[in-house]
């Protein structure tokens, strides 16, 4: 008996995972291949290509409906990366025309926030749900808008830049050139410089103080989890910033739901407690009390594989 | 020869507006009662069922479609009006079903600014546009969202509050009890609280001095085009609120036009020279002049009937 397959394919700044994925999204087979160390752009899908023939001759060209493609700034429509500062590569590239010439298969690119959205509807958190916002926190801020059960691309493929929302006005600057985007604060490199920033002004006793190395966004969970103020506060304070421009995005789309992924998010209540509270104070009546805050119901890597994946349907 | 037909109420503050409308969006007769004197509220649906039968039963009921309602506040998901400040009537009114059962006619409920956005997209500037925003700066401001070629009601009918993202943090009172929305600066009334701000801080020389009674948006129109410096500013300074938040609402759609409707709006580009320059300086590089800022291009009074009849459709 065969089954409909796709073939997910996550391009990350280190790694690219792939997937052979079923309808009901169970990952059949998975790996990763290094994102980095070729030399050029060609050797990239070469090295590629060379890895996942073997998997797509397992399964069977025939049963393979198509290649879903996620990847930071991917768009949609035109198949093409376009300067993504994450990656090791400049300018355009036309992923989906290069992945679909190179494996033989029809091939769909979008960016790795929007396929994270499309993996949770299809098989994560947002089952069923028609109206919902996708926000990824890791390295950056990243965001899927999902508004009458469709993904919103806008007219151009660029929506959901929720990272370049400016959460503080005149505030801090963001990698874009820009001051103040929500990414400079409620990213896991966010919350790192505004541990920086309180440490260098502040004579607080906290476990964060630098002895072993530079602080990260790990050390931060941990030492909140310890109950150190500094850390706990620092919590406060992204949830914050994050929670005052999620109510905004809610007076704009009404979602029934905002579901978080990525590093950050794992720290789960210690963030989105916060987050739930400023978010609440900050929200237009109407809208009160009626958006739940989840985090994903996917396993980090899989999740990007599934939606990729997803696209191929 | 018969058509198919639709019957548009548009239900303001003070007037509701009401036509017959074809397909191609032409009006073939229409007509406007009073929405306030009435002593109870189904005083006024007694009133509109009185002046719409002659009309229904002259154009031939089983040629008219159904009947589209376009009302502040109004959900099309419920058909009700919740809780609309502008409107005569306190609390939760079923307006689509009572206008439906008075009327005998399947009706429809959006709110005034969704219902403009639907007639821009039918019979005007947004014809054959699949994504854009349209903004209405009157007494309020509102908007209605749209998405691959969808209106975005969201979960609850109630997306669309552009009018309520804080445009200023901690900035000045709105009438919905917050502070710092983007209504308080950017509507008519918002833009006649800035002058009346700047007029009791500042000794200038303008002819907005009040000697004839208080000060309108028209007459702050008028002063900018006979070259009043002050009015200029309360332009500019309007345009910068307004052009600073549309660029984040850009990052999160990606319109490809935003259009405009509605008294402040008819300044033309008295406003929207300082929304296009302050857009564009805030916006991410990705989205930078590929947005066009259009006017509406549908008469006013018109347009409210042409959007609410195409919720007939």
């Amino acid at each position: 008996m065969t089954q409909p397959l796709a073939l997910g394919i996550d391009i990350g700044g280190t790694n690219t995972s792939y997937g052979i994925v079923n309808r009901r999204g169970e990952i059949l087979e998975k790996g990763s291949m290094s994102t980095t160390g070729h030399a050029a752009t060609q050797d990239y899908f070469a090295a590629m290509t060379k890895t996942l023939t073997p998997l797509i001759n397992k399964f069977g060209r025939e049963n393979i409906n198509g290649v879903g493609i996620g990847a930071p700034n991917g768009n949609f429509f035109t198949g093409e990366i376009v300067f993504a500062p994450n990656l090791p590569w400049h300018g355009v590239i036309p992923i989906a025309r290069t992945v679909s010439e190179a494996l033989g298969l029809k091939a769909t690119l979008t960016n790795d926030a929007n396929a994270a959205a499309i993996g949770e509807m299809m098989y994560g958190a947002a089952k069923g749900m028609k109206d919902f916002i996708l926000v990824t926190l890791g390295t950056g801020v990243g965001s899927g808008f999902v508004a009458n059960g469709q993904m919103i691309y806008g007219h151009d493929g660029f929506a959901g830049e929720l990272g370049h929302v400016i959460a503080v006005r005149d505030g801090r600057k963001c990698g874009c050139g820009r001051n103040g985007c929500l990414e400079a604060y409620a990213s896991a490199t966010g919350i790192v410089r505004t541990a920086h920033e309180w440490l260098n002004q502040r004579d607080t006793n906290t476990l964060l103080r630098p002895g072993k190395g530079s602080i990260t966004a790990k050390m931060i969970h941990d030492a909140a989890t310890q109950g150190d103020a500094l850390a706990l506060e620092l919590f406060d304070y992204t949830g914050k910033i994050l929670g005052q421009t999620l109510a905004d995005m809610v007076a704009i789309t009404s979602p029934e739901a905002i579901i978080f992924f990525g590093g950050l998010a794992q720290s789960g209540e210690l963030l989105l407690g916060p987050v739930h509270k400023y978010m609440e104070e900050n929200m237009l009546n109407i809208f009160q009390n009626k958006v739940a805050l989840l985090q994903s119901a996917l396993p980090d890597a899989d999740a990007a594989i599934l939606g990729a994946s997803a696209l191929a349907w």
